[in-house]
Parts: structure tokens; C-alpha cells; sequence
């Protein structure tokens, strides 16, 4: 075997991925390993970790939805978009997607990742520059690192920045990246500065609301409605279906010229099998029940706030939450999964982000709030979580 | 602004996206415009264009399984597989597909896209050397792309060709890609070759068997488990949970250190929020109702070797079935398109695949067989296809 610059020869199958062993090692060691915990069906626990914002994942409305369409369309879409995976069910849930965002169209992925994914390198490649925030989502930087676009990705929550890199690009097309709401911490981008920036030199803006959508806004029409962009010809979308919707799938929204592109050109929506009917149907009944109920999102903030502000009472560092994203920085890996396993112990789930999932390499834990969090759950929360904290993170 | 190299500068947000509008002519001119065609819930259709090789989308027993969990369980996940969206059923159905298939393990996915994704940049890395099949599905090469690994993309089965990329790599650490039956023309690959090869210079293979599973092998276990390396120590096997399976997702399987890199490293596991539980318990449901009658696999080869051989003695150039899919040629992309609106007009709805769906260029019909194709179904769409067929599309 030919093999220059190597330290050692496999020699047997079994070796192969012997390497995997040693990269296991220092995973370990750096106390990163992560392990899957299957939950069971039970409803006990308190869960601040999940994404099910508005607390319609298991509503009789959005479930029932599900069950009904799987039992009428059948349990999968059989087929890509193109091909036999559209249903009537998706042309539906895109017309009013883009209806309750005020956008001109919309476009169903099965995930938020491949939305991503599509949107970013559909509207870019070799003969643009993309400006990203540094903080943007894996999905997002996957695109981007897929575009073979020229990407700058600037400070965080720096339109100065963004206008510098606009200014100094070295295409002329250009589209800058950002997330409305960070993931991580929950802090908003400024997206009419984003906006007025994009104008000044030229370029698109693609915002993903993941975390904004069905949370921010006038009844819930996300961070991008909020800053007025959402109709505009020069703004793009994404949208995942999971979140305050309860479902599955992502979408990207936007000027029809901008979807129509999309569906001739985005790879991971021509090569992906279509969402199944029964998250299509869940993610357009959950959107029936915002659209009833517009007061859901203000409950969301209004609980984000609570357990903040009471968090940082107790002396801990907390994020000021802008959405339903608080974190609570933890002292270093191995004590933020000590601390979110007591928690758990205790009845309460909260997230705990770790590197590489964290951008800034600072571990936390990371809650969410939901619109059904009552004024006990608040308590108990606060009390398991500040109980449990580790000696660092009080500051 | 600055702008080197450009030939015409943005003035307005609503020309930003001017250049889609010149791509969409291009487009047209080439007759590659596509159109989403959404379908209604009925059955009146004869289906030659799906994946639901064994007819199983609307099997009562697998939208049943879907319906009930949906209600159980709520319409999503509720959060990525780290966080809070593994759920028991998909610990079992992981547990399931690794015990049909014959792999020490497996990992679940919300789509193939994403499983491949996650799989190929996950085994590789810039101290790879990946070498693939130039005719792989575009989720891997989109794969390989991400991977930073040295791509070598060898002439299309073509096991000498993999061996001289393999003996010349720059990398010690080699990954060798391929489907296993090529998803545009059905064809099978030579993997008892290809493993060899790999062995004889110490690469691991992963082997997409998105159209083998559920078609081939014993009882539908597979193309890998048919050419015995199922449970091999270098080989890494996906699927999709959307074919045979009638549902949505993906998965991974393989050596238990594989399984375990994946939950923490690849980035398209991570950072997407997990299967919706109707689409996992309605992938358990048909993998027990493959496991009760094995001999849906068999009736489906039956079916596509029909539809082969009674095109081909019409004059048309069919390939020859390997497994489910049988492509037959077309003159251009446009006659393509013709050719397919002709046989939905008579009720037959079969793919049409044309460039950049294509690897060769060469645009086609793409026909699928299904386990529950009865006599009476062949004679028309037998019929349909040829009376429809276009001046040059007889050989």
C-alpha cells in the first residue's frame, strides 16, 4: 500500500477505524463524549430544554392533525418534491406560511437543516461573497461551506463589521447570513441595521427565524416581521416547523423569483424524499392555532423573563432574554453535564451545550421557556436549578 | 461600493435578485424548468414514480403505527436527538433495523440527506482521501464536499479504478463511497469487488443501500447484507426510512465506535431536530411487517423484470432491473417531459429525470416497481408508456 505521511498501516479490517478509538479518547478526556438518553412517553418531567415553544407538539389539535393525515395520505410522502412528494397537504401549509409571515411564497423542506442548506447554496456560489455573522447556525455554515462562495464571517452583532466585509468583497453578488435569534444565548441580531447595511452595498439578506418564528412579532410573525422585512424583494427567510409549531420540516420564505429558483436549483430539497403528510398537517394546524390564539407568544417572553431575572437574583449568570432562549453559563463542560444531570435527577430537563455546539467555547446550560410554563413550574425550576449549580457558577 | 469584476452594480433591494431571473431563462431555454405538481390524497393514479417499493406508505398496520404515535408521543421530536428528541422508539427502532440488517448498530436520522451527510464527513476529515463512484447520489457528494477530505471521484463501477485511486492516494486514512443500486438506472454495485479492494489498502467502505433495503438480500435485508458484509468491521451501511419502508428518515449502521462517533461529531445529527416519532414508529411497523412476509422483495424484482422486458420488446431501451427501478431513455430533456405528462395524462405517473438529476446527461422515464403491482396494473402502464412514447425514443 502506498501510503506517504502516514504513521500506520491498517492491515486488518478490523483496524480500519482504529482511529476512531483514539478521537473517542480525547473526546473523553476533554469531557465531550455525549450520550443518548431516550425518553419515554410520560410527561413528568419538567422540560425546559425542548423547542416546543408554544407547547403544541403533543396539543390535541396539532396531533390530532398528524394522526389524521397519516391515516389519509399515508405514513410518507413516497417521493422527492419533484417527483411524488408534493402533496396537497405541503402546497397548503406553503400558501399560508407565507399568508401568516407576509411573505410572497414558501417552500417546505423536510428539516430546518436542509432548508439551510438549500437556501444558502441556491443563493450563492462561486461567483458570490457571503457575509455571515460568526454565530450562525451549523446549518447555515454547512451551506455556507457548501456555496463554494467567497465567506467572511464577521463579529457577532456587528453591522459595522458586515458593512466592511460588503465594502472590501471581491465579488460583486452578495448575500449576508445571519440567525434572528442566536440559538445558543437567544440574543436578537439587529436586522433593520442588517437591512439598512445590505442596502447600502448591494447585497441580500437571509435571515433564519428558527427561533424567532411563532415567538417575536405581532402574533407570533416572527423577528423578521418584527424589524418590517418580511415582504421585502431583498430578504429571504428560513423557517424550521419544529419549534413553535411542534412538528418537523423547515421552510424558506421569500420573493417568488427567490422560491421558484429554489426549487430548480437547491440539492437538498430535488435529492430529499418530501416531508411526511402528518408533520405537513401538524405544522398547519399549529399555525391555525397561533393564528387563533395571538396571545401565546407573549406568554413565551413573559415566562423567558421570569426564569432570567429570578436566575440571576440567585446569583447566577444568565442570559437577558430577547426570546425564549435563556442560558446560564456554567463553569466548564464536565460541571455544566453535572449540573443539567441533577437537574434532571430532580425532575427538571435543561439543555447542556458544550463545545462544539457552543460558538464562543463557553459551556452553559441552556432553557427554554414555554408558552404553558405555569407559575410552579417557575418555581420549581429556579429552585432545582440554582439547588444544583455547581461552585463556579455563582459569580 | 466596491466592486471588482462586476458587469453590473445593484442599485435598488428589488434588483438584488436580478441574476435569478437570467438563470431561470437559461433554464427554460435548456427545457429544465420544473414544476411542483402537488398530488390529492386519492389512489386513482397508477404510481411508477415513487420509492414505496413495498407499498407500504399506506399499509394500514404502518399509517396506523404513525396515527397512534403521533398522538402518544405528540407531532415532533420536540429537539434535537441530543437534547430531548430521542425517544424510546427511536432507541427501538434503532435497536431493530441493526438486528434485521445484521450491524452491531444504528443510528436514526431525520433523512437520508442528512444520514449521509453526517456519515461521509464524519468518517473522513482533511486527513482522508475519500474515493467514490462518479455516479453517487447528490446527498454524498454534498458529503464529500463538506469533508475536507482529497476527493478522487473514479469512473462508475469500476472496482480497478477504485484500487489504482486507493494505491495513489496522499492520505493514509481512506474512505471508498458508493450506492448500492444507482438510484437514476437501477444498476448494482460490484460490492464484493469493492470490499476486496478495500481490503487490499486498508480503506473502510459505506455503502448507500437506500434502493437495496427492503429490495434485496434475504427477506429485503439488503444489498450489503446480500454480498455478506453486513456485519463486517469496515463497512458502514445507510438507508432511508422513506423507500421500502414507506415513512421518512435516515440511518446509519455499522461498528458500535462508528455509531458512537456519529452521536458526537457529526454535525448533521447534532444540530437537527430529531425524526418526528410518527415517522419512527411507522418505520418499526413496516420493518415488522417486512420481517412477517419476506416475500415482498421478491415480487418486487418480479414486477421491474416485467416492466423491463415487456418495454424493451416495444422497442424501447430500458435498462435491466437489478432492483426496483427501471429507467428507459429519452431522446431530449424536453421529450422527456412530454413523455411523463402524456402517461400522467392517462393516469400513469412516472418519473422523469433530466440534468443535473441525471450523472450522464442523458434524460429518461424512471419507472419503479412495487411489491403490490398486480397483472392488470403491467398491461397498462405497458401500454400507456409505449403508446405514449416519442419519434426517437425507439431504439
Amino acid at each position: 500500500m502506498n501510503s506517504p505521511g502516514s504513521a500506520t498501516t491498517v492491515n486488518a479490517p478490523e483496524q480500519v477505524f482504529d482511529w476512531l478509538d483514539s478521537e473517542a479518547t480525547k473526546r473523553a478526556e476533554a469531557g465531550l463524549v455525549r450520550r443518548l438518553r431516550p425518553r419515554g412517553s410520560d410527561t413528568e418531567q419538567l422540560d425546559l430544554a425542548g423547542n416546543d415553544y408554544l407547547g403544541l407538539a403533543r396539543d390535541k389539535r396539532v396531533a390530532g392533525a398528524a394522526a389524521a393525515a397519516a391515516l389519509r395520505w399515508g405514513a410518507g410522502s413516497t417521493g422527492s418534491r419533484l417527483v411524488t412528494g408534493s402533496t396537497e397537504l405541503h402546497a397548503e401549509l406553503e400558501h399560508e406560511l407565507a399568508r401568516f409571515c407576509g411573505a410572497p411564497a414558501a417552500l417546505v423542506f423536510s428539516s430546518g437543516f436542509t432548508a439551510n442548506l438549500g437556501a444558502v447554496t441556491a443563493l450563492s456560489g462561486a461567483e458570490s461573497a457571503i457575509v455571515t455573522d460568526k454565530y450562525i447556525h451549523a446549518s447555515l455554515i454547512e451551506g455556507c461551506r457548501l456555496s463554494r462562495a467567497d465567506i467572511a464571517a464577521v463579529a457577532h452583532s456587528d453591522p459595522d463589521a458586515v458593512a466592511h466585509a460588503l465594502a472590501t468583497r471581491r465579488r460583486q453578488r452578495a448575500l449576508v447570513v445571519t440567525d434572528s435569534v442566536f440559538s445558543v444565548d437567544g440574543d436578537l441580531a439587529p436586522l433593520g441595521e442588517l437591512s439598512r447595511v445590505c442596502r447600502q452595498h448591494g447585497a441580500a439578506l437571509l435571515v433564519d427565524d428558527a427561533h424567532g418564528f411563532g415567538v417575536l412579532g405581532d402574533g407570533g410573525k416572527g423577528a423578521v416581521a418584527a424589524a418590517g422585512l418580511a415582504g421585502e424583494p431583498d430578504v429571504v427567510i428560513t423557517l424550521t416547523l419544529s419549534k413553535s409549531l411542534g412538528a418537523q420540516g423547515g421552510a424558506v420564505l421569500g420573493p417568488r423569483r427567490v422560491i421558484r429558483h429554489l426549487v430548480d436549483t437547491a440539492r437538498s430539497f430535488i435529492f430529499d424524499t418530501a416531508l411526511a403528510p402528518a408533520s405537513a398537517a401538524a405544522a398547519l394546524a399549529a399555525l391555525g392555532v397561533l393564528r387563533d390564539e395571538p396571545e401565546l407568544p407573549g406568554r413565551v417572553l413573559t415566562a423567558a423573563g421570569e426564569l432570567s431575572s429570578r436566575l440571576r437574583a440567585a446569583g447566577l449568570s444568565t442570559s437577558s432574554p430577547e426570546a425564549a432562549v435563556v442560558s446560564v453559563r456554567a463553569p466548564n463542560p464536565e460541571d455544566a453535564v453535572t449540573w443539567a444531570a441533577r437537574c434532571a435527577e430532580q425532575g427538571v430537563r435543561v439543555g447542556c451545550f458544550r463545545p462544539p455546539s457552543v460558538p464562543d467555547g463557553v459551556s452553559r446550560l441552556r432553557l427554554t421557556a414555554r408558552a404553558d410554563l405555569t407559575e410552579a413550574d417557575l418555581d420549581r425550576a429556579v429552585r432545582v436549578i440554582v439547588e444544583s449549580a455547581p461552585e463556579g457558577a455563582k459569580a
